[in-house]
């Protein structure tokens, strides 16, 4: 059977300054999400890490994001769509530069943190987004939060011309109607590496999960979150990738 | 006749800040030098700079800087020539994203400020810059400060697969060696609308001026930098392309 | 009687960019509100407005403002209380050591833009604010927007050891809780200057305004937002200072 | 016998980015160099970091450097002495809020990298930043690179005002005229930890080194600059810790 692909945000040094493994994770991910310099990165780490993800093999997304290094692009900012749609095409574009340099191109596109979020909740800020895919090459698939309830946003994306993949994430809790828990509340996060690996596994499978509600939950999954932040998050990565590599044979 | 393309900076607005008169000079010069966000601009103006060159059917530049907005890319940073060439694939990548989203594309490439200044006097900076050019798009000229010896930029240009078209100023004083006098020392612009018209002409033409030694001086002039400043600076670009049109015709 | 001070932003001009006509309105106001860098300014350009409001003996108030110079402070930012704390913390100061430079001093702080709309709705931002204040120099009034209402934010300040100032607008229509009516909405903004000198003078006599739904308002107004962007902005702070001498001398 | 002051890079984080260990080294150090933000370090970071020095009781120092976060402030750029002149006091200012708030203020200035090296070679820029240091605070000591020849520099302090500090290394190698050999060199770089602390107690002991021509050098030695950035440079702190306080007992 097939699995959903494992992305992985990437990139995120910026300057004198280091984060990620990238180098350790690089191997075990199928695609690479990789900072445009406005939360994180600047051309050079940019470079590098285009360099890096091709010689794995592994597919280039751009991973635009509000500007704001000082706050990672995790803060809401009142931007307008307007500004948002131009926002997310310099950004693809200035990574896009960076990979013809490496002779290789992007493969797809995932906004960073808080524009995430804020587009997850504001149709207006999706639409921006996905007029800025559209614009910048039509065939880029657009990586969307998974929720229960897909149809609206797969119908906004058919309306707008673009393409969507949803994402899950086998490290978090969800509830019931298919939104990550808080990481605020307790048992938002799963340090379990067996209840991570059964969780990707049943979202591959397209298997419910248990909501925090008690509920079954069914989310669309083309592909699943994984982190390169520590050696715990790379261990996870490598069971998950076992995981799946035993499902692609069956 | 051919006459050389007269080039303008645009663009170089910043959020609320405004800058230069770009929807008035703009019908009457031939290629637009776009600011890239790192010396000015901003996404949003960005894109409404290419939306205005492309209506009016101007060519459109990227003109990269040093990432240096307080001082306008106008102040010499010790920059590697490593950091340099990923610094102009990122900026001309973002000017790439924005001019897809219109429906058209960057027709060359023009460093902006300190930037163009010290790639015309550290010839590693000088292969770094046309090696981000050579790897973002070969077809692309890259516009360099003519001087009264210009063969050895053309060699290397030749070696590393770009082209380069010669900028000259209509406004500006040369010395013997065809280098530009310093805006410091007294007779270094031109402020007499006659005077630069006849520099404009005499440099289209191919006819030597006189350097401010008093010897002749031949410069290659592929394409003559004017500016949107002021009604005055308008006034002298209109002047320059009407004793161009006149010249065409002959 | 004694009238509200006229208070205007200043110093908004960055690097290269210029804004606003500081020298044309500066021998009108009593307050300067010095941008600190974040939302615009830079140390040169502080330096200038420093030495110009004391040169006219304009009291210097500093303007803090997010993080955001391609925003202008104008979009709101979710930045943590504690980070707007220190964030108002390092640009009072560094607006201080300017004024030290200058032989002069801080007199008093105005939040700017969407930090001021932001803490004039969340108690718990204008909280860390009044912090930032009041560990800096706890003799620091604080400019606050006036509402119908001003009992709660009176004794926060009384609380927190701070004073504040109630801050109106001679220009803009308010609603009937004593809220700027949206400048989206059709007569938000008063363009006729004998309306606003009426205004003006209704507010410095304590009289009250008449809302837009047609209430009567009372608003406490200890100093008055003038503006110094265009001629006739500031014909209008011309025409308020005139009026107020005459209410000075009765 | 007194021993000079061990001086340390501190605060150089910026937001979700980390660097240095700070709390390891800051148990064995005299002086904190508190970066203000311009080659790293936020407001939020800055806070935590004047905390820290505080609790231990280590005097703070202002690090201002260019405003250069993507190249944390090792390049040189071309500024002008004015406004470097305004740049050291808005970053110094700015520091000095955050120390208000935290009960405490700066002791000494200590210009960063690129700008530290540039003010070393440039009397006119080494006195703008006298004249930022002189106009903030008389009494603040300003560090400056110890030379075979520090009466220059002295004379210049004393016709500005202001007060000197000599700063040495004690695991570099100096040519004979008392500047750092090139990183580039072999041998510019003591790793050997009793190297490292033989240099010191020569140094405090006023004592020549051995230049790496060969020849005796003698260095004026108010404080000692040491690094915190992993596990090795801060053991060497505390040889030099240990060193000193036998030194001290003499």
């Amino acid at each position: 059977m097939a699995v959903p692909l494992l992305n992985c945000d990437m990139g995120e040094s910026f300057g004198n300054w280091s984060l990620g493994m990238d180098d350790d994770v690089m191997p075990y991910v199928d695609c690479a999400n990789i900072a445009c310099g406005y939360h994180a990165s600047d051309p050079h780490v940019m470079r590098r890490t285009v360099a890096l993800a091709s010689r794995h093999g592994v597919r280039i997304g751009a991973h635009p994001a509000y500007p704001d290094l000082m706050g990672f692009g995790r803060r809401s900012m009142a931007c307008s769509p307007a500004e948002v749609e131009d926002m997310v095409l310099y950004q693809v574009g200035a990574l896009s530069g960076i990979c013809q340099a490496e002779g290789t191109a992007i493969r797809y596109v995932k906004p960073h943190g808080a524009l995430y979020n804020d587009m997850a909740r504001d149709p207006e800020l999706l639409r921006a987004v996905m007029r800025a895919v559209q614009a910048f090459d039509a065939n880029l698939p657009l990586m969307l939060m998974a929720t229960a309830d897909p149809e609206p946003s797969r119908r906004l994306a058919a309306e707008m011309g673009v393409t969507v993949w949803f994402e899950t994430f086998a490290d978090r809790a969800y509830d019931a109607k298919g939104h990550l828990v808080s990481r605020r509340l307790p048992g938002a996060v799963h340090h379990d590496q067996a209840v991570i690996v059964e969780q990707a596994v049943r979202l591959a499978r397209g298997e419910p999960l248990r909501s925090a509600e008690g509920t079954e939950l069914e989310l669309p999954c083309d592909t699943l979150c994984v982190h390169g932040d520590n050696p715990e998050s790379i261990a996870a990565v490598r069971a998950i990738r076992e995981a799946f590599q035993a499902l692609e044979t069956t």
